[in-house]
């Protein structure tokens, strides 16, 4: 009888809706649950005209028609995707942009073809740098004049990786509209916003490509404005989150389930430790997905909480490098990459105090 | 081909959804958005068997089936229904239960019968003092052995107000599973918390009411454990809240329009005022609805911005009593009643601001 929904964060100018990190943990989200990210209004596509063009620095400059794509060689990986701004709300100082809580981040199966496939085929010049991805969204920016299409770039050795997908499918159904239908780009193990929706047009270069979504939004910047000294993304940090139980929930005494999830990006999540006491003691948790390149892994932690009172329980993930969660990221203006240890205050409440209360 | 959703604040053990306040203003909640507040599970209900059950201090004690009611004297009205902790997770100080944001709150058109219409029938004793309401969800509690069913009470003097409904409707249309089906108290102006859904009986009394959602919850308390000092809950407070923009939310220079709510319990919003340098000058914002009792009444406000930088909009309401909502409203332990003059931070952004960095 549960109406599970999405999370809407803004609706306007652009849809924003987070996962609901409150609903039963799931390994792979369901496609109606899988969050949605938007910079303008979703773009309307006609399949029967629509093809994906590579141009500029290549042997032979090719376009594909859906059935070309379709008619390839076919690869389904598992990637989780998370938003730069994924938590920017829990940073203590607040950054503006969307105020997104612990759901800009889902996981599904992508089933399409491998990037590299179509540059092979055009042919890739030895002198380009970077792959420039042009999605059909397009529209205003409060930042400058005009209208500008949605375009991020990539390294030549990432897109070229054989994990870089062009995916016309997630979780075994065609791609849906808000989700980049016909083509997304699939970036496994770097924030989302390099995995370019409703792609139409790649650009091989050798200048550094500086459109807004690169070189405004989707840097760090450490000071108002700095654009001088702003760095690019990391790929996604080491970061776990705790669903349940949520801020501030009364629980009773006994023992009390904390799960949540734990992710790496390129790498892979060893370790989950969880402490109840504020960040003093931690304990184990169980990690119940196995290690699966790019996804995240559930994990779970039975916690005996006999005392009633105030608790502050924290999750903090180690991965495959030994790289672990810091207890507060650093700050930036857009508030991206916030993986700090995930903190929620909860009260363990006492079954006799209706009683000693009321008698 | 936005999907406007409901917002979830928990799915266990009850559901609590809130209404999106970051969609287009309405002065009526459409049914599918109004929020949705829970203690227990969904009742299940066989209306064959269901009856009103008016019992104890009575001249004489009857029963109404779902027909019985829908055969007398029909009314209408509008009513705003505010949960006691809306805006919960926006007292600076955290207070324990679900983090309520700005949309545990809607409005509606209730139709029904009048409560007193039954009440008469049955002869309230002129000893009673009270009237207590059971409905038929029920479950465990953390703070209790054994199972409980939902219920509050009323004075006499409000169960007999002729705008104290047994509503059957809401917007027309007949009250769904969710929302109370078949029979909601609506209390006009009072929290929402007293409007007792899927009712069943009710108890005429001449003692004061303990049961737990009387005395342990929905009551004021100022400190931890401090039930001897526990107030009751006063009707709804004057407030306001500014469904757009939202926190931290980037716009572009010029003309951007600054709009929301504001209601009074049983009282009128008079006022509006909006402040958009942080609390230091206000001007009046147009209220677009005629003042129906008991019901929100959406204001707007044409801002203009044409300096780029951050700001601190407030949005204050007075009632026809000469009430203003504070600055900082009063903390208590449950976080109910904020009424805090509600403040949004923005960003205005340069339209040079591209040419700027990348030219």
């Amino acid at each position: 009888m549960r109406d599970i929904h999405l999370v809407p964060v803004s609706y306007f100018p652009s849809e924003n809706l987070e996962f609901p990190m409150i609903t039963n943990l799931q390994t792979i989200t369901p496609n109606p649950l899988f969050y949605v990210r938007n910079h303008f209004e979703y773009p309307a596509i006609d399949i029967n005209t629509w093809y994906l063009s590579i141009e500029e620095l290549v042997s032979q400059p090719l376009k594909f028609t859906y059935a070309d794509l379709k008619n390839m060689n076919k690869v389904t990986l598992s990637a989780t995707l998370e938003c730069a701004g994924n938590k920017r709300s829990l940073f203590e100082k607040k950054a503006q942009g969307n105020q997104f809580k612990l759901g800009a981040i889902s996981n599904a199966i992508w089933g399409g073809v491998r990037l590299k496939d179509v540059l092979v085929q055009a042919g890739v010049s030895p002198s380009a740098t970077e792959i420039v991805f042009e999605g059909l969204d397009y529209g205003q920016r409060n930042d400058m004049d005009g209208q500008v299409f949605f375009e991020r770039s990539l390294p030549v050795a990432k897109a070229l990786h054989p994990d870089t997908l062009l995916a016309y499918e997630m979780n075994g159904e065609p791609l849906s509209d808000k989700h980049g239908f016909p083509i997304r780009l699939i970036v496994p193990g770097w924030y989302a916003i390099a995995s370019v929706k409703w792609l139409h047009r790649i650009r091989v270069v050798d200048q550094p490509f500086k459109g807004p979504f690169q070189s405004i939004d989707y840097v760090i910047l450490k000071k108002e404005n700095d654009y001088n000294h702003a760095l690019p993304l990391s790929p996604v940090l080491i970061n776990s989150t705790i669903a349940s139980p949520t801020e501030e929930e009364e629980m009773a005494v006994g023992t009390n389930l904390v799960e949540g999830y734990a992710w790496a990006g390129e790498n892979s999540v060893t370790k989950v430790e969880i402490s109840t006491d504020g960040g003093t003691l931690w304990a184990e948790a169980n990690i119940l997905d196995p290690d699966v390149p790019y996804s995240w892994r559930r994990w779970s932690f039975a916690w005996d909480s006999q005392e009633p009172g105030p608790y502050t329980i924290k999750s903090k993930a180690t991965n495959d490098r030994g790289e672990v969660q810091p207890l507060k990221a650093e700050w930036n203006v857009k508030g991206y990459q916030n993986n700090s240890i995930h903190a929620v205050n909860v009260h363990v409440i006492s079954p006799n105090l209706v009683n000693s209360v009321l008698h």
